[in-house]
């Protein structure tokens, strides 16, 4: 498959099959989370219902399976980057319970489903996500260290990622900035916090559990900042084009709440050229691996097709 | 000063200036946060003004200084304990923003001050506690590691004080058991989840970073899950013999809200008593540091005897 920089993503070769692909790493994390997240018999059981609701709600598990790709195209496992992949998903669930509280975003439905504090109340909502946000550390540090990429080191990147210049930068920025007129440049500031970070953070994580070099550690950075930014104005787009059935959320809710998004700043078409250059230039970041991230390509491209 | 079990804490002998001690380690814990907190100009601002206002919002810095006189009490270092002092107190903080939401004890006070969804609104009340807890883990790898007590370690030992089967467990029974008639048994677990295992977790994490024994760690965890129990005894106690202005927050909120204290369910004697024989345990298990251990004695004392 061709990597070098184009303006259309490169379709997914016959050698590598992507639905497989995604259901038997999807499968592999729900094992994993289900693992390490406490029976719903456990006491509190409120609690422990509460969190295995949102996070076994049908999320795509983007985040992990890119995780666990990175590590593979780094000549890694995937059962070593299991840990990181795990906790990166219990930081975006978390963040999830919490943007859709009435305080937030206010929204009922998530992945077609009620959202948490819909089902469960407003304060046990407010705790399932403090309780996933805390267990992410917990399973994180059950990856294995590498003299290069420590415990310390994967701790302060999943802190920094999910932190109050990043992912809860995004949200502020997001939550101040409704209803009002803003400009490109500080849509991308939302975007680039609220999901290029987390992102970014979940193939870097892939690497270090694969104890990649520092070269490989760099074209994930590249990777995943593009692709990241990318997914997030394609999620823009949808919202105006797709119907709520098919996005099993509240279709157009960025455009009733005058929420800005990138279709609405600069129009539909240039908003989609943008997207393709973005992916254009995560594709490229994979040259470093010479063919050993077909999974990562393939994601990407995925990405930008896809229709929900 | 004697260490044998007792029905009444010891005086703190003429040897020891509580008084100094506490402002001493205070301030230090102070400055520390300062030095690790993002700066109020930083962007996005909000969120940075929310996180200080309450963690700088005169809190006795329980926690951290019993964190710091535990690494002393094991002949480590203030300096060395201080990352997981201050990291406690993030967590702690944390916890208090969250639970004054209107979701959960719909608090109008706090330490004399507004509370934090007062001041910032609910939506970045809830950002500023989840960029507290996730900020603890980052301050907390700073920490020094030992062999046995690894940053692995010391993740698990905070994520688990913090976690679905600790201070969360405790706030979810609390949130589940308000109006309704609880049992003694059933407060002690509330006491013990939303006080005690975070208590237990700062005096154990001095310890760690002073690399202790074995049966240092033990007698650390006796003490602070002791001194945690009957902190939170008293502060029943308080809430109902004490003025709101000298509490800084409203008194007889408990009984207002038919919230089960101790004084409540057992009376207000057995209550004391049972404050002082908890408090005697925690000082026998000081026997073991040999009279190191004089900072955590005039702390537990000063903790029964205090009247806010």
């Amino acid at each position: 498959m061709p990597a070098q920089p184009t303006r259309r993503p490169p379709t997914p070769g016959p050698s590598f099959d992507l639905a497989t692909y995604l259901e038997t790493q999807c499968q592999a994390v729900n094992r994993a989370l289900d693992r390490w997240l406490p029976a719903e018999r456990v006491r509190p059981a409120t609690i422990h219902r509460a969190m295995r609701y949102s996070l076994f709600a049908g999320g795509k598990r983007l985040r992990p399976v890119l995780c666990l790709a990175a590590a593979e195209a780094c000549g890694g496992s995937a059962t070593e980057a299991m840990p990181l992949a795990c906790a990166v998903e219990c930081i975006h669930t978390y963040s999830l319970i919490h943007d859709d509280l009435p305080a937030m975003d206010n929204d009922d439905y998530r992945r077609g489903k009620l959202t948490n504090h819909k089902v469960f109340g407003e304060g046990i909502a407010v705790l399932a996500g403090d309780a996933l946000l805390t267990q992410a550390f917990e399973i994180a540090v059950q990856c294995r260290a590498w003299p290069r990429y420590s415990h310390q080191t994967v701790v302060l990147e999943l802190a920094r990622a999910s932190g109050s210049l990043q992912l809860i930068a995004g949200q502020v920025a997001d939550l101040e900035g409704e209803g009002q007129p803003l400009s490109a440049s500080q849509l991308k500031y939302i975007h680039e916090r609220k999901t290029s970070a987390l992102l970014c953070a979940s193939v870097r994580l892939g690497g270090m559990s694969a104890n990649c070099t520092a070269a490989q550690l760099e074209a994930l950075t590249v990777f995943g900042y593009h692709v990241g930014l990318a997914f997030q104005i394609i999620d823009d787009i949808l919202d105006v084009t797709q119907t709520s059935e098919k996005l099993g959320k509240t279709a157009g809710k960025d455009v009733a709440a005058h929420k800005a998004t990138y279709p609405a700043i600069i129009g539909l078409e240039k908003s989609r050229r943008i997207a393709a250059r973005l992916t254009a230039k995560a594709f490229d970041a994979l040259r470093t691996f010479r063919g050993r991230a077909q999974a990562l390509e393939a994601l990407a491209g995925y990405l930008l097709r896809r229709d929900r």
